[in-house]
């Protein structure tokens, strides 16, 4: 069939013609419960028997404020080979795919509905303490086993090559590494922080920085990246994770994945100052997302050790000092990466709720300066970060010195 | 036609098949030139002419020492694609195809059978003043160009696919970053030497520096390279230069293909302890190689840099500081890599005439255990060079140690 975009009834009808889904009688019920930027979301359900899948259809252009700009299709087809491939790793932690369709940019899945995206739980103050060691589970056997640790050596060229992903690469490029540190139009912030992204603009170490970490992301094929693993990629209860939507999936810098998980744990930590009034509140769910940045390294390390220790099939690997060399540039990337992360988010053109949802101007601006504050500080103090407690040491030093100068100025 | 390796008659035939470059009715030679190990190549011309072309045949196997495994014939289209490629930017330095054949594994090109193989000149003392800037504009014009300096970020995504070489890059891997540290069935090296071999077996802060280096080149997708820059690789006369034979080609880290020229530059240096007896000649030939190794470096960075300044149209590469951060590390991984491919050319499979052309055992060894040294120094040594007079530098120190520790026992 040629690809056109599925109304919510043909999306009934594509299901029942698969086989192993549904009964051939079967009555669905079909909602498009997407945003419409940038893919089609059905979510079919059978009510008679609770049985329900997510058909999932990117559309051929992005929009984003108003602006529509075309975007290639086959992201859906990395996006189902990725899901796929780390469903293969952590089968609790990824949506099963049961169905790709190559021309409709089409993927039928598991129907992880009863999940709620983790950002929106965040910013209502929820606490996961499963979390730390689902998503480092995730990311040590994900970023692992696509390794050139954990992978054969032809297998893994093999999926450098399927994951070519140049035109969401490109976003990423730009988003994340380039705009946000110049004077872009695309750029999307709160004018009262403007005297702060102006000192951002002429910051030379950082914007040096920054520039190192963007040729590594455009260089260095480690493994198999999520590409996009915010709070608002992952899906969450209180006793279940699923990572979805890795369209932005291509072979980078391990560091990168991990960088954004604790970049959006941070921009809540940031959003804190003006999501919750009661200052007690603020600094114990504060306490809460530092301890789970601490965790989520540490979780991920030791499973990555482990793994490297017991399954690394690469010779070389073995050699000694070898693995801490590797786990501290690791951490360092780590950091780099969710500073550029954070500051992206403030500057840029996609914000965060986290931010985004306090609704007086001023609070947000100080919000946002803080958020500025720790990306600033882990971009530039990377290189003598050892362990995640130089992490969590840098966002409160920077935190106690941003309440400091509040409170003298 | 289905692939099978054509005889000279036939490879006579199969040109005069092709339109542009044979009149119908030619008379032609033919012959078998190839050491038939790895490519069948066959030297056609056309005496009334003085016309010629080169037709190489990727045959399915590799053979050496006797033994034979099976090899992708896909390298002829890695090859032929890489000489096109380069051939686009420094057409003066890299033979023109004129054809290929997928199914048959085969390029025809141009004849470049006026030129010598520059190994063999170096072994007899010939000295090529234009050759640093030649290589240097090899360089730094093929590598600059196919980078996300002077590439477009979906250009080079696409060209990382087209070069994706496992079995090549597998060679490598396993005979200059891995077998030769290690007591590998593999190595070939002169007896004589075993004591400084499982010195290096057991030398751990060199092993871990090779460790690195091997993950830098699994990992750091940089440039195109031509992946086998040896003196073997380059066809030369007093006027021109022709790099060949890039089947080794992929995308990787830009020091490799630098550091593998300045090894075999240095690999005829320590060489020459065999090769001359006269210590005058060889220490002036010696003192000409280490200013062609600072020469080539410097060659390569100038043009490398004037590219960056005039032709990067990555916005990110006009970040202060940048070019003179990656710079600095360009010559560390050439420093480093150069180290690699000297010690697996003295322990590893594959030798080279340079020193193998010694025919006392005694001696060739005493110019092995000054090129380990070599090697070794430029390997551990790496960080502290920044410009090309630290590399010789390096050379010049483990030589003086080596003379005097001779005369002292």
């Amino acid at each position: 069939m040629a690809y056109r975009a599925l109304t919510e009834q043909e999306a009934v009808e594509y299901v029942k013609g698969l086989p192993g889904l549904f009964t051939e009688g079967a009555e669905l019920t079909s909602r498009e419960i997407g945003d419409g930027n940038l893919n089609l979301v059905f979510d079919i359900q059978e009510p008679a028997t609770g049985k329900k899948v997510i058909v999932k259809q990117a559309l051929p252009f992005a929009r984003v404020v108003g602006e529509s700009w075309p975007l290639t299709i086959d992201r859906a087809r990395i996006e189902s080979e990725a899901l796929r491939i780390q469903h293969k790793y952590v089968p609790d932690l990824v949506p099963e795919v049961y169905h790709f369709d190559q021309e409709l940019a089409l993927t039928v899945m598991e129907n992880v509905g009863d999940h709620v995206i983790m950002r929106k739980g965040l910013i209502e103050g929820k606490r996961y303490p499963l979390f730390p060691k689902q998503i480092g589970r995730f990311l040590a056997q994900t970023l692992f086993y696509t390794s050139d640790l954990g992978a054969h050596p032809y297998d893994k060229k093999a999926l450098v090559g399927t994951f070519i992903n140049p035109e969401l690469c490109k976003i990423t490029e730009d988003l994340v590494f380039t705009d946000p540190y110049e004077n872009a139009p695309t750029n999307d912030f709160n004018p009262l922080i403007r005297k702060e992204v102006e000192a951002i603009w002429n910051n030379k170490p950082l914007k040096l920085e920054i520039a190192k970490l963007k040729f590594d992301f455009l260089t260095r094929a480690e493994a198999l990246l999520h590409g996009d693993l915010h709070t608002g990629s992952i899906f969450i209860t209180e006793s279940s994770l699923k990572a979805i939507d890795p369209e932005f999936a291509y072979y980078g810098p391990i560091g990168f994945d991990i960088g954004a998980v604790i970049a959006n744990l941070l921009l809540n930590y940031a959003g804190q100052h003006g999501l919750q009034n009661d200052q007690g509140e603020r600094d114990s769910y504060r306490e809460y997302l530092l301890e789970t940045v601490e965790d989520v390294w540490n979780e991920f390390v030791s499973q990555f050790v482990q793994l490297w220790h017991k399954q690394a099939k690469e010779r070389s690997a073995h050699v000694e000092g070898l693995w801490q060399s590797y786990v501290k540039r690791l951490i360092q990337d780590t950091a780099g990466y969710a500073g550029c992360k954070i500051l992206r988010r403030v500057i840029g053109l996609a914000g965060v709720a986290d931010l985004n949802a306090i609704a007086d101007a001023e609070k947000r601006a100080e919000a946002e300066r803080l958020a500025l504050a720790i990306g600033e500080a882990l971009i530039l103090g990377r290189n003598d970060i050892e362990e995640s407690t130089d992490i969590t040491d840098i966002v409160r030093n920077v935190t106690a010195r941003y309440y400091q100068e509040a409170t003298t100025v």
